[in-house]
């Protein structure tokens, strides 16, 4: 019996997935990383199949590479060569959704957007919202600490986590954390797990915190510039000004050309970045003063609205920049963050190294938290980026760190940034790091070669 | 030579306390325990004298217990026999503040309410903050991951802090986190050593998030109730409305007494409980719909004020009610957090251990955070409670784990709640805990036995 046959023995029937072409379906994320092989996978329905995928794993020694939806912009979810790919798409449950303590226990596999939704018949809503949340899983989101356009205000994924159910490499249930709005009973091992990339254990449920969903509609600013640089600069002003909006977000001309090009905006000549600002209901007037933080800076068209109709589409102009740049070739993403007052000098580094080394970038930026998605366009009949895209992306994460940034705001290390890893964090890091993988995962079976 | 000889050559002059007097008063924090006798004292004034130390203990397998201003209420700054209390209380810089990125780089020794009295200076505003922040230090803060009246809007110190420097057993000096708002890096080591109490490493500086400060005084709602568990409901008729308070304290009879007898505050007859509540200035209505809540929960009075005198001398009364319990007696702290909607359910939990076994306890509780601070009062001149307050504080404890809750919500376990840890956190979360504190201390020589 091969290892495979028994595992497939052990579990119900149809969770585990053996066709070639189905398996190699689901060995890949949005990168442009070619896979290795696995040797199936396993779709999993229950916290029992993973402690039986994971039991199994251990005795025989076979990587697991665990998955979502496989939206991930940097290879964290990529086969390796001779794994079993666990997908926990189908554990879909929201187990408990508690208004009174304005928590959900959900399982992996529940949409983000779907949880949001949910929370919304009760007034509530649940904040980390990645440009993917239609599509990608809380699983997927809790695995790289995600983001989103309204973590400006409310936090990234780890902000809004309150305790885990995790699956250990040898199949045995840690529960960590609790149910409460605070405590600090032990080590956060919650904050652990939560952004580990599946190299420490494999996540089955998870108590996370809602918040309450404002009361009114917020008010919308759209303003367009001349230069990108200006843009940067009216962020920079608007943060400093303690407008605290709750959404800025930052496209430059070529993000715009390839959303109208697509779905035709009405984008004029000279614009050469536009800017979205909320600013929620309870502070009606910040909206109106980053409108005119937007014109002292130099821009030449700025409008707000407090129509819901009007926010949502340009919310959805923005939600369209990543599927936008896809119809122009293979991506190469980053996610470079700095601290905010850099963001005008990030932006001319990111222009700079698109001149030098001759290289499409289209930048979009969660630009209230000073975190960049520089998208490094190429040949789609490439097998990977040539030297001059690999040249521009190393000259914008080396600027990136040089104006005391980081390589990754909210996707994750992956496969793609380990060469760059030394430069951030060093060798003692490293050994720190290593020494709590190998804790957790003493046979390095968890999602091997991503993320340390 | 001995030992601590050896350490006062490699130290510059002044940098080691041995007279037993002295380390004496280092030895214990604000809980009853006995300390043990420590060798000496390391008032550090720089990372290096932190990193001589700590090189020097791991050569002499000396026992290091790390100590910001000693206010702990669990017991984790206590001494233990043969070590060396290491005082970070003279590393007192705020080393940077910047306005832009709205972010604090500081020492751990800086007190906390002058960091954040530093950062107003610019429209700025340090959120966390302890009842004891006018006493306490960043670094203690961190130790514990302190709470404080704030955080049921703004979070604990764990969100505030973006990345820190700390100092390993083996005087090796690692670098955590990042100055930016988001980045996912590596594991979140700096989470990590949040809350660990000194049993990781040793915290020699920190990146810390500040936040705006409002812009006009909150407005604040009093109310006095009839019974404690109206009181009680209340709180949870607050939360489940959505009002989203900055501030919601709960004070019981015993407190409001303890606090009358010593300041006069009128105290009248038929008060069993008051409750503090803020909305900040952007959410004023917030605050007229708190008091009808507490109207039509049973108040006996009711008054909501928008002078920031009446609200910093209501803030005043609650900051005083530890200092006039510990007028009563030698003092039992207990800091249970349960899930908000259960905070009723506890408060009676409380009332019944307090007559089933005959024993003071005065409650105050950062309610909007279903936190409660049940303090056991017991005769000054006992070496530690006795067996009926030990039995009252057990089913306290108990309870709240019956109720979703946990052991600590701000305080951390350090010696005293140890016993029942297994309670609530059972023997993988032990295992685990142990694996990774061997990772970052091998020796068992920063502040064992503690935490975990």
């Amino acid at each position: 019996m091969t290892r495979l046959a028994d595992l497939v023995e052990q579990l119900p029937d149809g969770r585990v997935l053996t066709d070639p072409d189905v398996a190699a379906s689901y060995s890949r994320d949005q990168t442009f990383l070619v896979p290795g092989k696995p040797l199936g996978v396993v779709a999993a329905e229950t916290r029992d199949d993973v402690v039986t995928t994971m039991r199994w794993a251990t005795e025989h020694r076979v990587p697991v590479v665990p998955r979502g939806a496989g939206t991930g912009l940097a290879g964290g979810a990529t086969a390796v060569d001779g794994c079993v790919m666990l997908s926990l798409a189908r554990m879909t449950a929201v187990r408990e959704l508690s208004p009174a303590d304005e928590i959900a226990v959900v399982e992996p596999g529940v949409i983000t957007a779907d949880l949001d939704r949910a929370a919304r018949e009760h007034g509530l809503m649940y904040a980390p919202d990645p440009s993917s949340y239609e599509i990608s899983t809380i699983g997927g989101n809790l695995a790289t600490n995600a983001g989103g356009l309204r973590c400006v205000k409310y936090g990234v994924t780890r902000d809004s986590t309150l305790g885990l159910e995790v699956v250990l490499a040898d199949g045995r249930v840690l529960r960590t954390g609790r149910r409460t709005m605070k405590g600090v009973t032990g080590y956060d091992l919650t904050g652990l797990f939560v952004g580990s990339e599946g190299t420490l254990g494999v996540i089955t449920s998870a108590t996370l915190r809602l918040r309450r969903a404002p009361a009114v509609p917020p008010a919308t600013v759209a303003a367009e510039f001349p230069s990108l640089r200006a843009a940067g600069d009216a962020v920079a002003a608007i943060i400093a000004s303690g407008c605290q909006p709750s959404l800025l977000e930052l496209m430059d001309r070529n993000t715009l050309k390839a959303i109208d090009d697509w779905k035709n905006i009405g984008l004029e000549p000279g614009v050469q970045a536009m800017l979205i600002g909320q600013a929620e209901g309870s502070l009606p007037g910040n909206a109106e003063a980053m409108a005119r933080l937007c014109e002292q800076n130099g821009a030449s068209f700025v409008a707000v609205s407090t129509s819901p109709e009007e926010t949502e589409e340009l919310i959805g102009i923005r939600r369209l920049a990543y599927n936008a740049k896809e119809r122009l070739g293979a991506c190469l993403v980053e996610d470079v963050c700095v601290p905010r007052s850099a963001l005008p000098d990030m932006i001319s580094a990111v222009e700079a190294a698109a001149v030098r080394h001759d290289t499409l970038i289209c930048t979009v930026a969660h630009a209230g938290d000073g975190n960049l998605h520089p998208v490094f366009v190429f040949d789609r009949g490439l097998p990977e980026p040539p030297p001059n895209v690999w040249a521009a992306a190393d000259e914008v994460f080396r600027a990136a760190l040089a104006l005391g940034g980081t390589l990754t705001g909210e996707h994750g290390v992956g496969v793609l940034k380990r060469r760059w890893l030394d430069l951030e964090s060093g060798p003692l890091v490293d050994e720190v790091q290593r020494g709590i993988k190998q804790v957790f995962d003493p046979l390095g079976i968890l999602n091997p070669g991503k993320a340390i």
